[in-house]
């Protein structure tokens, strides 16, 4: 094989302040590739099994993909991962922007931090140059504040900076890490693993061109997409953005609602793409390389919703968690909950979802005024939506505890108060309801980073515009009903994880519609590699593989892989109205999906032979050599790193 | 999916002359594709389990590929099918030449051919005229005297024909289908099952262009490879075509010698191509649309060695298999039986299997003289050879033997005898060691038409020129060696096994070194489906698990995948003198193979799952329905249709 593309990697002891240089072998890159390939292999390679997410062994891991830092549509991805303290398991999330391209520029594909530094810092890259500083006089800024600050201090106006803000700093369980003051690697807790490491921010600077075997093949195709993408299913996100799923999910009565008791919301036109276009939108933001602007940038000028243009605008996930799931119908409540949380650097969806917990919770008189510190909740009052985000921020009173996330609330309200959270592994879900596409339930409930939108397929997505195009070249040929379990939907299930995750591997936006010929000539471009559809399949199940044994390793078996109670009884009304998923046919789902992953039916982790057709033999030797499955499962359960 | 690429099925009851017509759905023709995809589809689904492949209830299935009779390189191909009168199995076999694409632009995809007729008869067939004629004047004439006679009685030299020879006609269980006078689809007996059906020969003449989606693409690749080749891989066949592997082979220690006794032969130099070139060759030959002409003819002046040009000469399989496999070294020989054989209809490799099993057991006293006539055998001897050749093809005296395949002509013999066949579930091994490769081994041990080195894998070949291309896009980054039987390798074997599979389905010769892209690129093409390398990858998986699921309901399991005792000894000197294949190692890799596959450690067949994650649940329905097993395989071992 071609070893002309390489890679390295920086490693940084937070701990004693070491940093030290490493070489990728280029045998490892092409069989891991990069996001949860890489991240998977450093964890299983590296994190000792059971230890505490928020502690000196865990590691954080920035990586990149293939394609990351490429001119082409798309390329602007990278990923972020490490054991997480949401759900004791393999943590990861992925963004766009401009952080990894610009970190792939200054010559570096991953950066592993290890230990806890004495005191804040962040890390400054400048090519080669890398060191770290001192982030004093950072700690407790928001995040809009803290780019500044580093950009001047650096006297560098287009440093890009990855960030915790307060909430990481705090180790709020759902914290994110914020790119570019405006997007955000933001499931599993990633902020608050950078938190404990207090690891205030990533500055980078580059000024390299990544190595691309063949930069005419990556212009040619970047020219293709950017004449053609119109075309393509991308066309729907340049219209209406991530937003139209408003719509789109009110209509197949599968619009989050009130804590997901419901699935139609009467105010969703005023949480819609074309209200919210038309009443806050002021500019259409970009990712490296891409012309879709498929993001929006919003501004209100209003006493009570100051919201400023710098931190974007809210994706529809943001829209979901703030508006409908907490019955709140203006959208200048979810457009300033959205800049709150970019701000102290809070996930979106776990903040609005714990939120949501709160107020059946508060409604249904489980969770009394004195805990909630005066407070009165109920569904659909944006200023106690407000002020919830803004305590969660700071941990405050009553939101340090929301600041935990929804599981560990709700173990801290007590009594029936579980039943009214909506997580599966401790993540909560997105803004897509299982009961209008039960294949999307069969995704979420397998994934190795618990309730995770992003690699599970999305059932009615291929029946209108924009998913048709990906499925069918998937072998995926006859249509399935959005409520079928059978084999047949086991298997597009499979084949749309697995697929998905090969974007995450390649660094490559999902609202891209490159065929899967296109991604094969790009990564080919890019490494020189001879390779194939079939050998970039096989990354993928062989990373998703990877994450299950770290899942395996970490105590986890067949009983997390289900749907939260409430999704398994219907909504009341619309257009899924008291229809429930069948419980009997979705296990039996389930299961045929662990056979065709080819995931052992007691522990639901990878057998031995899978990981020897993907070609990972170490994986389970290590997986055999860890007999502490039961304790790390009692460890996790009821252990130090649960229910803070 | 696009459904303009359509297909057509011709069935023919011989029984009662009743021909009809009937369409493939095109969902049918997209999860099956063509060759052993189609052939083990009707295969499943029409011919009943345990049924005499001699008798009635068989199906003969003529079937072509996606890229049959496109213009394009390597797609003159087409593929025979029926259950094996030589292995009791899966019987397929594949050949290149004209009459797959003058098949195809007679409008048609398959043939099934029904019942038994009760006179000898032909099928011709202009486009959409087809009739069943005669062939009482034919019956008992050898293949280039039918040919001309058909030619001539229709009046068109340009007609097509596939034919049985005289030893077709005898139900020879090593008869094979002979196009053009000097192709074979040789293995498995397909010959015997055509001669049982009293059906002498199809003849056929099309004037239609077969539908492509995009000719222009077609086209561009064609010109591709034209401009190319010599480029690639495919340029050693343009050299020294398959005759290059005498010397390979013999270098390697694995020129089969002596029955496989040995190695290396000390006669090679003049059975090898670069003798063949000089002594005998006076032209070359191609298939439909390729510019590579890896087909020689050959032609002797010799009253003892009568060879003329039309028969072709032979490839390396027959050199071979009359050459350093009896012990002769002497091309005049080898061409000539190659001509004597293509005039007979007999399966090159499987009679000099035969002669060489009857030499050795002749040598140690377990024949007599009584017994071969007359004959005195002995190694070297070439005008026995001959003699011998010309015995099966009459079955005349202990020829009647010889033609029933080196497997049942050892029980004849009885005592010792069968431990001097080099068989694989009743079928010869071709002339491939698996001593110089192991993985080889796997993959012939493994196949469902028996010892069949079509699409097992020649582990020097990809460390030797013509390999690596294909290899290396299929995920297999690191070199291994010929000798290794770790998980690594057990995954070579799986992904060639799948991958050359493909090449059957979509009728693309193994000999074109297109890249995995551009076979994608060219069913694309042709199909004008939305498709991928992953769809057609799990396409030849559907295909390969289907032949063995077949296998499953007459009676195969585990017991009859394995190498002959023969192999599993050391030659006695050479590269690989005194090296004996591991047992141990070798059990322990075919186990993590099966596994690899998803078929069960018991049964040897693929698992429902599997199946079910190859989107062929029926398959495991009809498996389950069979509670046949045990009875098929008493009657397969025991019964009517062994031994004859």
């Amino acid at each position: 094989m071609s070893e002309d593309y390489k890679g390295k990697l920086l490693r940084v002891n937070l701990s004693n302040g070491v940093i030290s240089t490493e070489s990728y072998d280029p045998v490892i890159l092409r069989r891991y590739l990069g996001g949860w390939g890489l991240i998977a292999y450093h964890l299983l390679k590296e994190v000792p099994a059971g230890c505490d997410p928020l502690g000196a062994q865990n590691k954080l891991i920035f990586t990149t993909g293939v394609m990351t830092g490429q001119p082409i549509a798309g390329g602007g991805r990278h990923m972020i991962g490490g054991k997480s303290p949401l759900t004791g398991g393999f943590g990861a999330g992925e963004c766009g922007g401009y952080f990894g391209a610009e970190l792939k520029r200054a010559g570096w594909d991953s950066i592993i931090f290890e230990g806890i530094s004495p005191t804040p810092v962040y890390l400054w890259i400048k090519d080669d140059q890398v060191e770290l500083r001192s982030a004093d006089h950072l700690w407790g800024r928001e995040t809009l504040d803290v780019q500044d600050a580093i950009r001047e201090e650096l006297g560098d106006k287009w440093i890009r900076v990855a960030q915790i803000g307060p909430a990481g700093e705090r180790l709020a369980r759902i914290a994110n890490i914020i790119h570019d003051v405006n997007r955000a690697v933001g499931r599993t807790g990633m902020g608050a693993v950078m938190g404990s490491k207090r690891l205030r921010a990533v500055a980078v600077r580059g000024s390299k061109r990544p190595y691309t075997a063949d930069p005419e093949r990556i212009s040619e195709l970047s020219k293709w997409f950017r004449d053609h993408y119109k075309e393509t299913g991308s066309a729907v996100f340049s219209t209406l953005g991530t937003m139209r799923m408003v719509r789109n999910n009110n209509n197949f009565g599968g619009l989050p609602t009130r804590n997901f008791s419901e699935g139609v919301f009467e105010g969703f036109e005023k949480l819609s793409a074309e209200h919210q276009l038309a009443s806050v939108t002021v500019g259409r933001d970009s990712c490296f390389g891409c012309p879709i602007k498929c993001k929006w940038e919003v501004e209100i000028n209003d006493p009570d919703f100051p919201v400023r243009r710098e931190y974007g605008g809210p994706e529809y996930e943001t829209t979901g968690a703030f508006g409908s799931l907490c019955g709140v119908d203006d959208n200048r409540v979810t457009c300033y909950a959205n800049q709150l949380c970019n701000a102290a650097g809070l996930d979106t969806i776990g903040a609005g979802s714990a939120i949501a917990t709160a107020i059946e919770c508060y409604e249904r008189g489980l969770l009394t005024r004195e805990q909630t510190d005066g407070l009165e909740l109920r569904f659909g009052d944006g200023a106690a939506v407000i002020e919830l985000v803004k305590l969660t921020a700071r941990r405050e009173g009553f939101g340090d505890v929301l600041a935990e996330g929804s599981r560990r609330l709700a173990e801290w309200i007590g009594g029936d108060a579980p039943r009214y959270t909506v997580n599966i592994k401790g993540q909560d879900l997105a803004m897509h309801d299982p009961r209008v596409k039960y294949g999307h339930g069969l995704g979420v409930a397998l994934s190795p980073t618990g309730a995770d939108h992003m690699h599970s397929l999305h059932d009615n997505a291929y029946q209108t515009v924009g998913g048709i195009h990906e499925i069918e070249p998937l072998g995926v040929i006859e249509p399935l009903p959005f409520d079928d379990l059978s084999s047949a939907k086991a298997r597009l299930v499979r084949q749309v994880m697995i697929w998905r995750v090969l974007d995450n591997l390649t660094g490559i936006c999902m609202f891209h519609s490159w065929t899967v010929q296109q991604k094969v000539d790009l990564v080919s471009a890019v490494t020189g590699w001879s390779t194939s559809a079939i050998e970039l399949w096989q990354a993928a199940e062989r990373a998703y593989n990877m994450a299950r044994a770290f899942n395996y390793r970490e105590g986890f078996g067949p009983q997390d892989d289900r749907l939260p109670e409430r999704i398994m009884q219907p909504v009341p009304a619309g257009p899924v109205g008291g229809k429930a998923i069948p419980a009997e046919e979705f296990e039996q789902a389930k299961r045929t999906l662990y056979g065709m992953m080819g995931w052992s039916q007691e522990t639901a982790a990878p057998t031995r032979i899978k990981l020897e057709e993907l070609d990972i033999p170490w994986v389970a030797d290590l997986m055999e050599g860890c007999q502490a499955s039961e304790q790390t499962r009692e460890r996790r359960e009821g252990g130090g790193d649960a229910l803070g």
